[in-house]
């Protein structure tokens, strides 16, 4: 206070221009002013607000509850009886829930889920990752203290990124990302002050990944970053690429040589639907190339539960699994995560059920099986009809979706949009996305929140409505995409 | 590859050379080595191993689950409602906690508690939050728009830590912390490259805060680096010291005069045992003060599902209310958390059953009181066994728990003893602990974790144990301590 007892006068301690810089540059599209635009209309239309049309379709997200997909019993039953276990007394609930839901109790300290676990998370959970991984690879061992429990995989990235960010200007940790990305990736690489590496993905080739194209930006980056990590989605997301065994060997064989840390996100690992196309996880590919590179790559390889058939993302559930990680640094690791004490318990059980889930002979297989196989083809279907719809329309180009949940066609925009928009201070695809909301109530996120190649202009939209709905709505965007070409044109 | 298509020899690309420096500054005691022995004591007595005790009694993290408190019946009945809603038909379950579920899955995306919320968190949930607040502190109205749900109360000061980092050398930005501190302030400090400014509490008057003190630490602060943030614990943690209404005034007055953003984590908010104390909110006195401060300091004050009488730390819930907080940097703070997704739902769901509980005239309001003041007695209870037992043995003198969790009792230690620990490279309260773990099976966390005055030494003990257990290892620990100072005089 000064002498007179009056504070003195003073602006705020944390203001934009003295808050920490690195935050300001991230971007996070997926959540961006479409987004919150489409929040609004919700209300106006709520508030009884004219329309000219009925309700909001977000399109806009991977999230398939919200777009109305049921959860799997069998998962929802074992979670209400780790949640409330007197409902073990109850006949109503199968047996194998009961045993599934005793395990994990048995497990918790105090046999409660409200219990910290250890930082790594639960013993018994990653023992049924590592075997649910040894199954899926064909038999590749893997080691339940090389499985850490995550709150999501987002978590999982940002730690391993935030591992490997080191140095200052041109010795920084550079990160090789593909474009379109999910941004997520160029987020996290902007707070942690890492260099982003942008790589473009084949639009001509199905999104494929070319590794001159890798080698190109590799190069291009060490004039003025240390690269050190390589990023991969597989199957893609906004792309829906599912990359071919050749490609992952050629990519592992390009980050063995250039001496590249791998991480492979791979949380659309059960969502595979084009014909001929199948997944591959890094590591066994890994481990199938031989010694040579299976003790020597370094892999970092994530999964979730918010995607694949069970879509359950509220529970912030995931898994990584970290190979040829130096032992001080996992040691580190394991530290680093302690210090928020644990992800989440109710996740942490989501991701059991998911890796453990009812096997023949069990009471609740033939349901688990039903449910589980009637949303992937559904999905499968969905895809399909996207791409074949999208396809009628002069002006878009969308690949086979071949996997993930996402379609990411090519639109063509006429010069006077691009111009509007531009005066407009607005990314071209931007404008046309927001206009599409406001005529039609369909949010999708434009292109250009992912990366995209110069000059041209996508958006990406989910497949996830339901069958009838998402027909409902490639039909107003055919017609919506029509009347735009006209008007600027 | 090198020409004759050998991969070149290389190491690991990620080494604790090469890794994120701030990282390896990061400490986390309260899951330190004292705990990793702890659990591998565990397995070996499951393994057989003769040791002179039969059990670790785990008195080291305020986990109260994991001790054998009870769930409370309500906000699992209503989590396991949420969770498999085709319950909401058994008549088993009361009425209120139907209504609340219902309440909570009509805000989700496709009424599922596995579709992703809205990144600050549920609509309904900040309502119920700020509506608690209000009541909390006598009608000063607090705006949803300023709440946001986190992942554990760790998550929200993290973040917020996060956004006031900035700066290079001598204008990085400084946080005042206490000592002894809870850890995840000092990791959260190493890992985000701000400097740590501590300001010490008076262990003579009873852990209490002392604006001399604070004005001590600031001014030699100033001297290297920029101090923008106070940070307070009150309940504290470990110091179980609860603050005077006069004290916070005046830790307010020293904000406002010092341009200082405050933090007050105030996850202990229910915990409050000793007579003559109370709780009293930063938020509510910082209205109290009038509009001079209360238009003006910034503050963020934090909650969390872990602790009071619910300890649902598995949950990962918690929430921040943030005021004056400048509109832009709160716009920041909205992406920023976005990139992440949105907190976990059943945690969020859990915090508005803890804001918005039974109500009298409710089915569930009786049980829901008698369990909260069961919990709440208990704890009052072993707050005051504690500091009377510990004060009974020589060397040992215990400050009264008034709150929170724990004792932070100091020990007097041999010179021999102390030595030895010199020479084995380890702070003396570690070997005073490890020697108690190894002997009696008691894990306790070192006053070293938490910082302490040169040359004073304690440990850290919950009061959680069960009223029978805590006697037994209290007793345990006093036949200790005087065998340890016979042994080493
Ligand atoms: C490729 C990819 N990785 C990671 C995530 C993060 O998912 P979560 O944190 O919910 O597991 C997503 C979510 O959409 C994604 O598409
Ligand atoms: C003072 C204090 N703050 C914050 C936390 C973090 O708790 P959580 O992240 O479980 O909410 C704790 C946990 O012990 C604590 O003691």
């Amino acid at each position: 206070m000064s002498e007179n007892g009056a504070l003195p006068l003073r602006g705020k301690v944390l203001t934009v221009d003295t808050m920490n810089a690195n935050v300001k540059k991230v971007d996070y599209a997926v959540r961006g002013p479409i987004v919150q635009r489409a929040v609004q209309i919700e209300k106006e239309l709520k508030e009884g607000v004219k329309k000219p049309f009925e309700e909001v379709i977000k399109a806009n997200i991977g999230d398939a509850h919200a777009m109305g997909q049921r959860p799997i019993t069998f998962f929802r039953q074992v979670m209400a009886l780790c949640t409330y276990p007197q409902l073990l007394d109850d006949n109503k609930f199968p047996e194998d829930a009961k045993n599934r839901a005793r395990r994990i109790l048995q497990s918790c300290g105090g046999n409660s889920i409200g219990a910290y676990t250890t930082s790594q998370g639960i013993d018994c959970v990653r023992h049924d990752v590592a075997n649910y991984i040894q199954r899926r690879d064909g038999g590749i061992p893997s080691d339940p203290d090389n499985i850490y429990l995550t709150t999501g995989a987002s978590d999982g990235i940002v730690t391993i990124l935030k591992l490997l960010t080191a140095g200052e200007g041109r010795t920084r940790t550079g990160v090789m990302i593909s474009i379109p990305q999910y941004p997520l990736y160029s987020a996290s690489i902007a707070e942690l002050g890492a260099v982003q590496i942008s790589y473009y993905l084949n639009e001509e080739k199905c999104w494929s990944l070319d590794i001159s194209e890798l080698q190109r930006a590799l190069q291009a980056a060490r004039e003025h970053c240390s690269p050190r990590v390589l990023c991969i989605i597989n199957p893609g997301n906004p792309t829906g690429q599912v990359q071919s065994r050749q490609c992952i060997e050629d990519v592992i064989r390009f980050a063995a040589k250039e001496n590249l840390f791998l991480m492979a996100d791979e949380v659309y690992q059960d969502n595979v639907y084009a014909e001929g196309c199948e997944f591959h996880s890094f590591k066994k590919v890994l481990f199938e190339m031989g010694p040579e590179y299976s003790s020597k790559v370094e892999l970092a390889s994530f999964h979730s539960t918010s995607k694949c058939y069970m879509g359950e993302c509220g529970f912030r559930g995931g898994y990584m699994e970290v190979i040829n990680m130096d032992p001080g640094v996992k040691a580190q690791l394991t530290k680093l995560v302690s210090v928020r004490l644990c992800p989440p318990v109710p996740g942490q059980a989501l991701m059991d059920l998911v890796v453990n889930s009812p096997q023949p002979g069990e009471p609740s297989y033939q349901t688990f099986m039903k449910e589980r196989t009637a949303v992937l083809s559904a999905l499968a279907e969905k895809a399909k009809l996207t791409e074949e719809i999208l396809n009628t329309v002069p002006g878009i180009s969308c690949n086979p979706v071949q996997g993930a949940m996402y379609s990411f066609p090519r639109i063509t925009l006429p010069e006077r949009a691009i111009n509007e928009a531009k005066a407009k201070d607005q990314a071209p695809d931007m404008f046309y996305c927001m206009k599409l909301l406001e005529e039609t109530g369909i949010c999708l996120v434009p292109g250009s929140g992912f990366g995209q190649r110069e000059g041209t202009y996508h958006f990406r939209m989910t497949i996830l409505p339901p069958t009838e709905k998402l027909k409902i709505m490639l039909n107003k965007l055919k017609e919506f995409h029509q009347k735009f070409t006209q008007q600027y044109s």
